[in-house]
């Protein structure tokens, strides 16, 4: 593979995780980052590219890893200087309307496979980024325009020495997957949030762990989520039916006080949680 | 205070723990569980009463830390053998039925103020007892039938010796709160766990952090959490109607791609979760 140049575009929490677990590997990482100052302190061994243009002709493979609301910008900007051969990727958290505008923009000039490394924080920020952050980790590959077997394994091969397991699928199923288990609950976390805050606010200060665990991620950026949530409305809204559907399903059986049902409920959900934990 | 005597009835998690923590603290603690074998093995320096009068006639302060199912059998045994003067106190996670059914066995025989500390984990049993389960936590006291304020004293003293913060409110406040903070994100974490297995199986195996702690408690003891939302169902279905109100909320917000309004959403969700953490 020789020495590959990665660029990174957008040195927020994934970005900037990026960057450091990409020179951890041994990659040589370019960042752009217009007027992060922080850059520089955090990324000590990243090259500091002066502009997009500069940035894309030095990568070999091109991150954009900025709120989705400046992606398409931020990729016209930078395909007048990408290279042919060179791969970009994006890092959204949501495939569907990302990919048509990039794909058109990069699809006659380079490879264009979107990732989705499945690891966060609620914290956001520079700050927040570490190199260990996809260990773990799976990374969702989404090659539905790049036939090109070479791209996707020079893409896999970065993820992985990033300590992230690739997995391939396709834009749709992204989504809706995602929607189910990453979307859904984020707007759930801050549903119950403010139901508790509303109802019991007194109650707020002696809640325990369960509590504090079920509703951690609705700390997480409120501008990025609204974009994130706004842009899989679709699937997020057959989840959000689905789900009411279930709420109503626990609420029957209360009001039936059916021990039986609601021990099966209890059951099933316990079956499968600890399914996921192994 | 000299050294009391302190004896715990049901060594589960909570029970274990208790008892690990009085230990700690310089109590004499007697334990008894019917024909447990790990009690000794574990509880190193524990007492094993020889039976439920034994460890009433030992005891200074007893804590009853069964499953709701049997608390009263149990409080009705202990009651012939408990001396006036002496303290019982439950741990059972609702208190409605508990106090009314407890109230009425020990009110006349020896003060009684039941316990709830807010510590716990999706384990259960005595191998997951943890001398430190309580440290941080807050512990509630209701002593709506007992005006004796030295008894009160003592038993706020265990709970802060054992590390927690006690809070005293009574018991209908009780009831009331810990559904919204803890009942309901219990049920919703079962329910949750359960949606995203229909509707996205194949999703479960790469989900991440947030969707892993929104449904850890889910891997909660199911009869014991039977017990417990069935035992605080009418506080409990209080909160689900509002709940269920919420999430219609957030539906008619995508329905209508309101950015607005659910960028106000996560904020005040963000807001008060930041609240929770300092």
């Amino acid at each position: 593979m020789g020495c590959l140049n990665v660029g990174v575009v957008g040195t927020g929490l994934i970005g900037g995780s990026i960057a450091l677990a990409g020179i951890r590997a041994g990659y040589r990482v370019f960042v752009y980052e217009s007027g992060g100052s922080a850059v520089h302190t955090i990324l000590g061994q990243a090259i500091r590219a002066t502009d997009l243009a500069n940035l894309a002709e030095s990568s070999d493979l091109v991150f954009i890893a900025t709120p989705i609301s400046v992606i398409t910008d931020i990729a016209k900007t930078l395909a007048s200087g990408i290279r042919p051969g060179s791969l970009v990727s994006d890092v959204a958290s949501v495939k569907g309307p990302v990919f048509r505008a990039l794909s058109e923009i990069f699809g006659q000039r380079c490879f264009y496979i979107p990732s989705h490394p499945m690891a966060g924080s609620e914290k956001s920020g520079l700050e927040a980024a570490r190199v260990n952050l996809f260990e773990g980790a799976v990374t969702l590959l989404c090659p539905d325009a790049c036939p090109d077997q070479s791209a996707l394994e020079r893409l896999s091969q970065f993820w992985k020495r990033a300590g992230s397991s690739p997995l391939v699928l396709d834009v749709p199923t992204h989504d809706r997957l995602v929607a189910a288990v990453s979307h859904l609950p984020h707007l759930l976390a801050a549903i119950l949030m403010l139901h508790a805050t509303r109802s019991a606010p007194e109650g707020l200060s002696l809640s325990g762990g369960g509590f504090r665990d079920s509703t951690r991620i609705a700390a997480g950026s409120p501008d990025l989520w609204k974009e994130i949530l706004l842009a899989n409305r679709s699937d997020l809204l057959t989840n959000l039916y689905r789900y009411r559907g279930a709420v109503d399903e626990a609420i029957q059986i209360l009001e039936a006080n059916d021990a039986k049902r609601l021990q099966a409920l209890l059951d099933a959900a316990k079956t499968n949680r600890e399914k996921l934990s192994g």
